[in-house]
């Protein structure tokens, strides 16, 4: 039996309040060099510790045991959509991290600003690395110039140095194509095909993309050094079902960047913004309390300071977000779960596979008697090593809203 | 999505030295008798507690849960192949185990000399336990007078006491065919029939096995007591993908005792001959350092005192082991992993289902400060208790062989 399929019909009506509390990639390792401590076991957590002791704990694997994930899987993961079976192209997320909203059918590519010689052939992938806001000044051309290829909308964002968005808006259209980029240098352009040779509608895809080259690279032949540009990951946003639909909870997203936002956007939680601080996060969630059943809330800076490779401001992080949480605690949530969308240990200066610690907190949870929050301690917990896309199962289960499976 | 195949897809070219070292049957059970100690608890190895301090560690499942490994399916699992899904015949294993080359196509049996009376009933399926000796000197007289059947050639080698090999080695021959045993006694010797009927190279194969006991029969019928042989387990070796190219690697195996190099051999390994002790396999290591990419490094001898139920002699040689791995390390590779095939209690005196532990270390293992390389202590070790076939994906992803998956 399908186990979605039986987690559905055990599935009762929400009666309790769920919070998933996200510090985007806290999960570290110790190493001789940091004094065999990672930044949650050296941060001062006196409101985490408190948790601790009536919580369950234990270890996420994102993926599958050596799977490192991007931001992307990482948070299907945690909203119970097995990242293997649902995969989100690298353009669609490109887009959902530069704030734009997709809709159904959308094809969406990252595009690099590059420089071609007069034969058309690639001599710098990524155009010198030009600066942002000449990015910006190019897009504005484009999309100035190209509002429409055949019967689609053209929609052109500028990102951060070369890197720009495209998105065909239209009837009719899917991905993947295989991109238009010869990821490497001394080569032409290759054409975008359909990686699927019988879809139709790959094939429409595929048809746009060529016209958009053809009307967007004379624009701007002349400009140096970015005279041409190269389309990657162009999927369209995929079918997911609607979160509400999955877990019958009311979703609601307490995000600051753009990219955590598109992504509870992809499952159909409703974004409430304007939150610049973890403070501000909490308090939005108080004045939402009554109007939703789960909060996904999201805590960036672990993560960034984890890219940096900065274990001091990572500690530093973790213990700005654990003052902060005394204002979420005023409404307690009936299942609190806190956890990360994968590691990012400082001594990797990036996300890795190692599994993230999760404490999960209910009148049912239990307490595994451990003193505080840790990778080494969870890593004895009662919750196990399990894959990330359960969580939200044990969420349910410790809200009560799964009926008994057979007499 | 299949694993493997993401696996596969996200591989990148291999940049460091990976290890595994295999102390067979290494795992044990602590039990009152034996003062609540397993065999590692009470071993003093101060260079295995050394790496401890700075290595993750877990417990791997060899196959799924209560399932007693042979030594063919352990190995397959620490080699990342699913021993459910890459099943090798016993009649292979048997062949590998006494040194035997196979070929692709190969047909292999396990043989038992047995005693049958004038009605060709099975009145002894074992002839008595006949000597070694015996065995050897039937199996030359066998190989003497019957080289071919059909087109086929005939390989015969004796094992250990009633127990020998045939290989039928042709054109167009496969198996698995139903044993040409009763199974117990009182019974006569069934054909050896394919087990999918539908199988026209199955089908010439029993034909040729038919035809095996046609000429072989007659040459031992007035032998006393071992006048008669049964052929199990009869299986062709089965298509098993290159490890190199499964895992990017070029992989060495250094063994000393034939069939661990012969399922070295299965999956494609370079057998690196000629060392005899520890000592002088970590000595053959390292002269090869760097004519390859991962070492599979075999120890037999905590099996051996496992299986013979001796307590103080698996202990001493888990210390013996200790003490020759400061040659390994005079090189150390940069991922190390240290574990077992299967478990060999001692108070079992045989193979058995739990789980063994691992030890694994590089750069980015992170340390689960733990103080030593125990049972009791991997159980709370960041690796969790994990299927076995993971293991080569952590140890690629300690190697930084993996891609990120997904933005």
């Amino acid at each position: 039996m399908n186990l979605d399929a039986l987690y559905s019909e055990l599935t009762l009506k929400p009666t309790a309040k769920v919070a998933l509390v996200v510090l985007d990639g806290v999960g570290d390792i110790a190493t001789r060099e940091q004094g065999y401590l990672t930044p949650l076991e050296a941060a001062v957590t006196p409101n985490l510790d408190a948790l601790a002791k009536d919580s369950a704990q234990g270890r996420l694997i994102p993926i599958a045991p050596g799977i490192t994930p991007g931001s992307g899987p990482g948070h299907l993961g945690l909203f119970g959509y097995d990242p293997l079976e649902f995969q989100v192209g690298r353009g669609v997320i490109e887009a959902l991290g530069l704030g734009l909203e997709l809709k159904a059918g959308d094809v969406a590519a990252r595009a690099n600003f590059c420089t071609i010689d007069a034969k058309g052939i690639v001599t710098d992938r990524r155009a010198g690395r030009i600066d942002t806001k000449v990015c910006e000044e190019l897009c504005a051309l484009l999309a100035q110039k190209v509002t429409k290829v055949g019967d689609a909308e053209v929609i052109i964002k500028a990102g951060k140095g070369h890197r720009f968005v495209v998105i065909f808006r239209g009837k009719g259209l899917e991905g993947p194509l295989a991109d238009a980029d010869p990821h490497r240098e001394g080569f032409a352009i290759p054409q975008a095909t359909p990686v699927d040779p019988k879809s139709a509608k790959a094939k429409k895809a595929a048809k746009l993309v060529a016209e958009f080259y053809k009307a967007a690279l004379p624009i701007i032949a002349q400009k140096k050094p970015a005279n041409g540009f190269l389309l990657r990951g162009i999927a369209h946003q995929p079918e997911i079902p609607l979160f509400k639909d999955r877990y019958g909870m009311r979703p609601a997203c307490i995000a600051v960047y753009p990219m955590y936002k598109g992504l509870a956007q992809l499952v159909g939680m409703t974004k409430l913004e304007g939150s610049q601080t973890i403070a501000e996060e909490f308090e939005r969630y108080l004045a939402e309390y009554d109007n939703y059943d789960y909060f996904f809330i999201h805590f960036k800076y672990t993560d960034m300071y984890g890219e940096d490779g900065n274990f001091a401001a990572k500690k530093k992080a973790i213990e700005e977000f654990d003052a902060a949480l005394p204002i979420l605690l005023r409404k307690k949530p009936d299942v609190l779960a806190i956890t990360g969308d994968h590691s990012t240990p400082c001594a990797m200066k990036g996300h890795s596979w190692h599994p993230q610690p999760v404490m999960l907190q209910s009148l049912c949870s239990g307490s595994d008697k451990l003193q505080r929050f840790t990778e080494t301690g969870a890593n004895s917990g009662s919750l196990g090593i399990i894959e990330a896309k359960y969580l939200i199962r044990l969420m349910q289960a410790n809200a009560k809203m799964f009926d008994k499976f057979g007499a």
